[in-house]
């Protein structure tokens, strides 16, 4: 059946899978997505079966640490996920895969080809602020099912919390100025690029450069013209006139590709034949160099020829910590478009997304791993608000805790009861305007780029009494009276 | 038309899009795939329609610095750069989709619908070792067929590098001991994960612990037990039992849940059950603490109750710097899995991959930005091997140089002709065996995992006269004269 030899790390099939069950290279994968789960949830799944080992579980979806500079979290992903769970089910080719690796009991993928999601689901909102160890997802399911929804469920929340975390920042350092994300040529893989498009849009960001990403998700398409366009032509001049023609109100120059201010004097002289045909050039990009004294040397020209209509744009390896200081600097950049450093978010590209079992049957669980220790039971946030309805404070309670007076907003809601979604998604631009407001609330404090104060989280008695109480029993029993 | 206000970045639609041209928020969606890139791309192509500049150009595909660390890079992807550019073409709802934004003239759009990939690709093997500013990939086509594949190839083969590169440096950091990977959780997104599985299987991994990247690569899966299972049950002992029974030939218990040292003590007593009745534990795993320690202290537990044959695996954010320094300790771990740190390539979550114009209507092109010069013209990699069949340089020529000699090896080789495939997809096993040689003919010094030495790379003499001509020519002609 299953072997594990010298040469293997775990649990490894005996035959390569079928080659004909083998899917398509590209992402239009005919295997359901059931399957992106960890080999390890369906060994223990059969395990749990085999044993009786099915009753209700309750998993708590977490990050155990803020990410470096990060004074906060910006929850994103729930729509996927929730369609995720709504269409969970194994395939035909997915249980003949299954069967293929000989690693399984029959009678146990006779059972898998049947499991449906039929739990219940509490979630943070879309575009939530939130902290480390406070559970962004409790899910509540026989064993079996939330166990294998797992690997799903962590990756979709790690990348798009880290996205739209990183993204946010971004929009706090730009003050107001228009930003536009230009990353998915090297986030990692296609759906990076997708999410960060989404995400980014989310918390502020004006578009994307991603034209799959706007049509999927009705963001507004942006972007200008590369250096290969400008290069094609013999002179850089003859590039920006044909761009005129094709697109006489709304052309942004390349000026770089050469040189910096001698683009600029051949974008002047285009916007004068422009003006002179009645339109007007919208602005120039800035793609290299010391972006500091370049824009301050193109705004002039630019001013002095008569255009200070044409707005500066920059790019170029971008961030959070440039933008900022750029703007600290009073430079007369208008725009900025992020690329790479904001895509992978660079400075923290993953965050320590955990899902824990917190209780089963009934009954709250912990596990004291060193460094690894989860709070025991079904929880709930408690956010309290100060009277100019600022975030001030949050406690972690049980679920089954009442909220605590008129500036108290539990933040877990139900989104799926029994299986069924209690929830439908919300337009983009509806989430837009909600974490517009949310953001407002969190005092400047924790919002710092670097060094951020550490907004206050704490338990509640009830948790802690609990959580004590578990723990002395665990120590007890767990290993073995 | 289309507007570019104060608010926006650069050109942005004046509608949104049409509500029902919104693609599902699953990776199953009906859009093509030609519709990943950028929107610049799309306001080029119409701009270069427009005035007539449709000749055949090449683009250079390379990677403009090795990445922090990186010694060499392992070029990967090309499976599904050549599947897209094969089934390249705008479907209908595409087509509605721009139509909607008003930002382009639709008899462009009438064109754009007939464009199909018919250009020629030359390309660096699947799995080839190459280097900064060498050319992984060359596109010759009508200029608005290459410009406006950008951005899918870039994403491709940045993340497809990204980690068969760091993936690699794990592998000679274990030297020889078998490495799993269980990043799926944490990879940015499902493809990202889906990637990493298939190209760190390449470069060497046992196995992957993402059933979905599994079935779709043919690699093997592999996994044991998550700590939820093992707190679950009311004792650890019943834990270890009921996997046992499921798996009485291939399990692995971790032990850590509560204390790693009685976890081993559990894990011994039902090994001894195990063996009565007549099968072998496999491995315990430890996934926190302090592994030196723990592990020297496990060997001993399992050794002196007669279990010498029981592994020790270890995982818990580990990556190539850590297991280099656990095995020049000496720990008695057998194997290892890596998750988070290798999925996003921490310490280098992105490469400096471009996508350059290096020759139109036959001329060469440069660019001139700081510190962005490209190299002109089509060009070859020409690889010169020493006496053992080591790497010893490489120089970068221009295509239609001749090779110099038998231990002399062009790398880029044709892919596609006039659109048409000239290649086909190796077996992963293949791809791995060809790895397998290719990495051993590079000298250690190039592979060390930190400050590796610098490869040598140098451009023939016949590509530095023309690029000096072209750059005398670029200063005199482009910024007008």
């Amino acid at each position: 059946m299953i072997r594990a030899d010298s040469r293997d790390f775990e649990i490894h099939a005996e035959r390569q899978p079928d080659k004909r069950m083998v899917m398509s290279p590209t992402p239009n994968d005919r295997h359901s997505l059931a399957l992106f789960t960890a080999f390890y949830e369906l060994t223990m799944a059969q395990a749990y079966w085999q044993s009786g080992q099915t009753a209700s579980a309750t998993f708590s979806l977490f990050i155990r640490r803020q990410p470096t500079n990060r004074g906060y979290l910006v929850f994103a992903g729930l729509d996927r996920i929730i369609d995720f769970l709504d269409e969970f089910h194994y395939s035909a080719e997915d249980i003949d895969y299954l069967k293929s690796l000989q690693a399984f009991d029959p009678a146990f993928l006779e059972f898998l080809r049947s499991v449906r999601f039929t739990g219940s689901v509490r979630a943070l909102e879309e575009g939530a602020i939130f902290f480390a160890n406070e559970p962004a997802i409790e899910v509540t399911a026989p064993i079996i099912e939330a166990q294998i929804v797992e690997n799903y469920l962590l990756n979709q929340v790690n990348v798009n919390t880290m996205l739209a975390t990183k993204a946010s920042r971004v929009i706090r350092a730009a003050q107001g100025r228009p930003v536009t994300e230009f990353a998915s040529r090297r986030t990692p893989g296609l759906d990076a690029a997708d999410t960060l498009a989404r995400v980014s849009h989310m918390v502020g960001f004006s578009g994307t450069g991603n034209v799959y990403a706007a049509a999927h998700h009705g963001i507004p398409p942006a972007g200008t013209m590369a250096h290969s366009f400008v290069t094609s032509f013999e002179q850089e001049i003859e590039a920006f006139r044909a761009y005129a023609t094709s697109f006489p109100d709304s052309s942004v120059f390349l000026v770089d590709s050469y040189d910096t201010i001698e683009g600029t004097r051949n974008a002047v002289r285009v916007a004068k034949e422009m003006r002179d045909r009645g339109s007007e050039l919208a602005a120039i990009r800035l793609d290299s160099g010391e972006l500091r004294d370049l824009s301050t040397r193109c705004r002039t020209l630019l001013d002095e020829a008569g255009f200070p209509g044409v707005r500066i744009l920059a790019s170029g390896d971008l961030d959070e910590f440039q933008i900022e200081a750029l703007i600290a600097d009073g430079v007369p950049i208008n725009g900025f478009g992020v690329g790479t450093k904001v895509g992978t978010s660079e400075d923290a590209p993953w965050t320590d997304v955990v899902y824990k079992l917190v209780e089963y049957r009934g009954a709250p669980i912990l596990k004291l791993s060193p460094g690894k220790e989860t709070l025991v039971g079904r929880k709930q946030i408690f956010r309290f608000l100060d009277e100019a309805g600022e975030y001030f404070r949050d406690e972690i309670g049980l679920a089954d805790e009442s909220t605590m007076g008129e500036h108290v907003q539990p933040l877990l809601t139900t989104v799926m009861v029994d299986g069924d979604r209690h929830w439908s998604p919300r337009p983009i631009q509806q989430l837009r305007s909600e974490f517009s407001d949310r953001i407002s609330r969190l005092p400047d404090r924790y919002k710092s780029l670097r060094a951020p104060a550490s907004y206050p989280v704490t338990t509640s008695d009830t948790l802690d009494t609990l959580q004590k109480r578990i723990a002395e029993q665990v120590k007890e029993t767990a290993l073995g009276g």
